[in-house]
């Protein structure tokens, strides 16, 4: 399969009729081949999203010209908030972590074994503890320690190093640090987290603490993307796993981690492969 | 909402270029309002299957000229299979059962909340175990017991009562009976079964032994169309729980019974609203 | 098997050396034959918790004088909180339902088919609707009204009623209304609810409709013991489903309710089967 | 918290009365602090199994004497099969793996942040593929090739690699050989595979593949330790997902590494905290 030939539109706009109509019939009026469609209407809102992904071999629209021409002839028409991306180009990920490793080894192993066709130009951590490991997978590393005094110049320091190596998504994969409303701003829908709860139960510190007082029978983990709410951004994916009574704090956070790592992979293989909307802080996810 | 506004297409064919967009074209073009469309295409077989749900209402086409326009001017071109139900016309379902009645108590129960459009007029049973529950839930109660010796004679009176009350659907609730290549053969695609483990595995009798037996840490049940090869038809949905060295053969049927009866259950209802496509022993159940 | 030759002990303690040796010397030494035994530490709170099974048969202390005997030779001496239970005595369970009947048809299903053993000497309700099933299934109906007004009277009149048949267990299957801390404090850890979310999670009103609005993906059930804090009782059984943005609240609520029934029979199943250890606001369930 | 002061006991023998108070008598009697114990009676086989730990500090018997005496006390006289193994002492694990590497990244994380308190004195290969990680890991790596023709003689170098560094566990993390019965039997019960099925469904070769072909909408993973047996020794763990027709053989291997992995991961680290029990080709797995 050759990737380079593969355009993704990635669509939301208010529900009318015909949108799936016209949208088809941009890409085979000209010469194009739809390999993948997927829509949702999300009825309660009037609100239509839409994947689409159609072969450009043949497509008579120079790669370049495309997005003018959708606009054009499609998006402006219908209302449409949209983006079209190519399966040639490698999205740039910056991973940040602090002091627990598990996200990060499982986020090395799916880069290093090509599970994921993305490039990972940095590792930013407010400790030194992962330095040696980026070093064996060949991967920059900048330790930016963070202190109260300190954060406001520092996050200027992640943005300087993100904008300069153009990273397209950044993953906080248990980086322990609140990123500030004008971090976050900047990558709205470009910025997944992972929480170790079923959010909304259990936001905040100590997830698994909480759940060990309540009581509660199954813990579980949230990927979303992040905003200036702490741990209240749109929900990417969750998963669970059922606990009981003999499960102290210490089994949970081991237990938990297994599917930490698993639903955070999950978020971003949804996001790299351009399967996520988000629209008044939910999303869609195609499949 | 009116249900009696609304047509669904189940359709599948080869795939090829543009078959969404004459299909959508064919509702836009006569003053349809399409509501909901799902489609997938099996790339390993290309083959394209599709279900579209559009309302009726300022239709330019007759409802009973639909099938007619809708096979001349789309379906016959792409060598389509299809169907075009209405959902103004509740299904007609048969409910089989032998002793074990806690899926027939799952049915009557979402059938008389109405949980389920569909009307009962039959419960067929070679045992006189449930008539009083049947009588109960006011729905005729016909007791056919088969033996080794009457069953042709037997299945011919069942067949003659599904005839006589027009019987879309045969649900066998628990059945324990096997029916006939000849049987089948009438209902393909219209006979559902409930099997008490994850098919393939523990195909036949006591599944649940046969998994106590094996060690396995899981159990569940599978929901199929019948065909004439023993618990080999189609998919059409399937659970499982996890158990542990602690259940014995007799929690495993326990905590069995509620996975076989949800199972069942919704694989019935996505039949009677349309969603399952059945192609090549295997099923697309669109949500 | 007979039921009526089987006592099981439920009891928790401060956690000490020997406990487990001091309670099975007390069977053996008397000639009961431990059938099952379950303990749990939690070594956070060291507490201990124990449910033990023992055959009556050829046991010298005579039923009516175990309790007398258990505690002076090994409750007191551990300062234990403990229950001795007899298998032949079935609970005697009041379901209490408002207009959703999906947990009440599966509790019937259950009980009349015997999977249960238990008696169901009344259901309570504050409206009529389910007078019809009730009647059907011959079992007494009390249509008790309840206003802002009348439900201190209307409370009394329900408990007048529960006392006058001994009853055990009160289960309630999506009961509407709230029990007044006078009511819930006269039947601790013997009221069971069932709540349509998982808890913490969305308590209060409405779970589906929060749940939808928040974008989740995954819903629940949560079946706890109903203490004078709304939704915030132990935790006895939760269960969880996957949903998608496909999901509408409708879709959730009718999905929801498969899981509401079973987690609700769970609970009810481990209570009856005397599994349940409640402490702290939380529980130990024994499997 | 000094591991090296707790001992386990992990015994099975046929089921009678009393074996729970003489063998916590053992324990009790000679000065020790029974920090957890379960257990479990097979009512069909009647067979018992246990599983305690106990603290190490005060007790009387000597380190060096414990098999001795608990031989002459206990074992002995109930038929007894046992092993105490004693928390300090770190097993050694040797990995086995092909060209998949994912379960192999998966251990290496796990041991490299101490998640498992192991050692892992070797990987061995029959390919070179992962020579380079095992490197950057610090693990000696061992590249034995295999054909039909020198399958007997690498075996034998195997064994000796084994035997040499005192090798207690062999992982086989995605292992595309078949190892003899000569090889497996010198470590029964002590090797631990990953099938990527839910076993007994799909045994022997290219189980996504007929996964697909059947239509199943669950696909899993299924952990066991190695028999003479293709894929059909004790089973340990075993999880599953749900999957639709959306998936492809593709997506299938895609999602199910990682339950092969967590499943694969579940089963060592019961084994290596002397938490599973074998016989008759099934697991007692305590919690």
């Amino acid at each position: 399969m050759e990737p380079s030939k593969t355009a993704i539109l990635l669509s939301h706009c208010p529900d009318a009729k015909g949108i799936i109509h016209t949208v088809t019939d941009f890409v085979l009026r000209n010469g194009g081949n739809i390999t993948n469609l997927d829509q949702h209407v999300d009825h309660s809102e009037r609100h239509f999203y839409m994947r689409m992904e159609w072969d450009l071999d043949g497509f008579s629209i120079p790669v370049d010209k495309i997005d003018e021409y959708f606009a054009t002839l499609v998006a402006n028409k219908l209302n449409m908030s949209w983006d079209i991306h190519f399966m040639d180009r490698r999205p740039r990920v910056a991973v940040f972590v602090s002091r627990y490793g598990h996200c990060l080894y499982d986020i090395l192993s799916r880069f290093e074994s090509q599970e994921w066709a993305i490039d990972i130009p940095m590792i930013i951590s407010n400790h030194d503890k992962f330095q040696d490991l980026a070093e064996r997978f060949n991967i920059p590393f900048h330790h930016i320690p963070i202190t109260r005094k300190t954060k406001v110049e520092q996050e200027k320091a992640q943005l300087e190093l993100l904008r300069r190596k153009h990273i397209d998504l950044i993953v906080l994969a248990r980086y322990m640090q609140i990123l500030s409303p004008e971090f976050t701003a900047q990558y709205a829908d470009r910025i997944i987290n992972i929480h170790h709860s079923t959010l909304p139960a259990f936001a905040g510190a100590n997830p698994y603490g909480a759940a060990f007082a309540r009581g509660v029978k199954f813990i579980g983990a949230t990927s979303h993307y992040v905003t200036e709410d702490l741990d209240a951004g749109p929900i990417i994916a969750q998963d669970v796993i059922p606990i009981s009574h003999r499960d102290s704090i210490h089994d949970m956070k081991r237990k938990g981690r297994d599917i930490e790592k698993v639903v955070l992979a999950k978020a971003v293989f949804a996001h790299i492969n351009h399967k996520v909307l988000s629209y008044k802080n939910k999303t869609v996810v195609f499949e």
